[in-house]
């Protein structure tokens, strides 16, 4: 079947021969290793029919596109966006999922400045709408990855907006969040995490309040 | 507050007086209305605590960058890639929502190869997670919008699959979906049709099953 684009112009597959491709545009190889992580799980989720979920693109804004004759449209500048939204979403057993994944080099702490805030108001606004927004951390130098709901992490966002400390230390992720252990199929499991959080009854989390 | 990428560069809003935006990239003028009123509508949607929903960014391939001293990353060459989902997905009253939105300028009938296959099977995993999926198609000349949900469009799919027609006519938008009159705020207000479609009885559908 030829792909075309809606202006009628062929869809050309990149040819990896001709383009090599560069590591040094993504935004982190920090985040890197989580991300895909992320994405080999989704594949196994979505393959068994578990769950549809996926990485959104990154938001590029485009300025300029060369249309060479019979290749593929070049993009010749264009600008990253800052993402407005979170990098994941999707639907699991009808319900829509929709997270954030960080790493740190951290070992004792996650530090907020990682997070926009506007991606906090769209997560306080999914989570309104009866959304299971959430968080998964991962203290690479611990291999330890943490996952911690919308509504849990809003404490700690407020406690710095207030004026408080600026990160969330282990100790608090190790209380208020659910630890994921790393397998090999789906490689970070976090759904079943999201399972467990959902079968924790109200009163538990009236009684992790003083966190 | 100074915004960061991950590798802690600082983020630098693009100048509008400096980087004057082009039209000529975009897919498709033909789907560039339908798309602002999709976005108009969901941002009013999101204003008023109605629902979450957003279009997600359109996948780029990056493969350069510069990144001159003080000032914004600049992509110099990335490709469009085949968007392997659909436009918009978000989240309504708990409900997980997805939908593909296109234009056509013929008159008579929407033609299938506007869609791609890949898209078609993205949808029907979202409905079998329990997700809404759907359509929403415009006539531009006729100016009439029709929202169509994934198990009614699968037939005219597999119709087409099937060495039928390659289109869906304007009566059979009639019968199968429901129509969209454009209003002001929300300026389409799809998920008013949706819940429609939610109110349609099994009944009602199966009687619908010569269509």
């Amino acid at each position: 079947m030829t792909i075309r684009y809606p202006n009628g112009k062929k869809y050309m597959p990149v040819q990896k021969s001709t383009v090599q491709r560069k590591t040094d545009f993504s935004f982190s190889n920090r985040g890197m290793a989580l991300e895909e992580e992320l994405n080999e799980s989704n594949e196994f989720y979505l393959s068994r029919g578990i769950a549809v979920i996926h990485k959104k693109p990154v938001p590029i804004q485009v300025v300029n596109v060369n249309y060479p004759a019979r290749s593929a449209a070049v993009i010749t500048e264009a600008y990253f966006r800052t993402p407005s939204t979170t990098d994941f979403n999707g639907v699991w057993n009808g319900k829509y999922i929709d997270f954030e994944a960080k790493e740190t080099k951290s070992s004792t702490s996650f530090p907020l400045q990682n997070i926009h805030a506007h991606q906090v108001d769209h997560m306080k606004s999914v989570w309104k709408q009866g959304g299971l927004a959430f968080f998964i951390i991962k203290f690479t130098l611990l291999d330890r990855y943490f996952i911690v709901p919308y509504d849990r992490f809003e404490r700690f966002w407020e406690r710095m907006e207030t004026g408080g400390r600026k990160s969330i230390t282990l100790a608090e992720f190790e209380k208020a969040g659910i630890e994921i252990s790393p397998g090999f199929n789906p490689r970070i499991d976090y759904l079943h995490a999201v399972s467990i959080l959902m079968m924790v009854s109200e009163e538990t989390i009236e009684g992790q309040e003083e966190l």
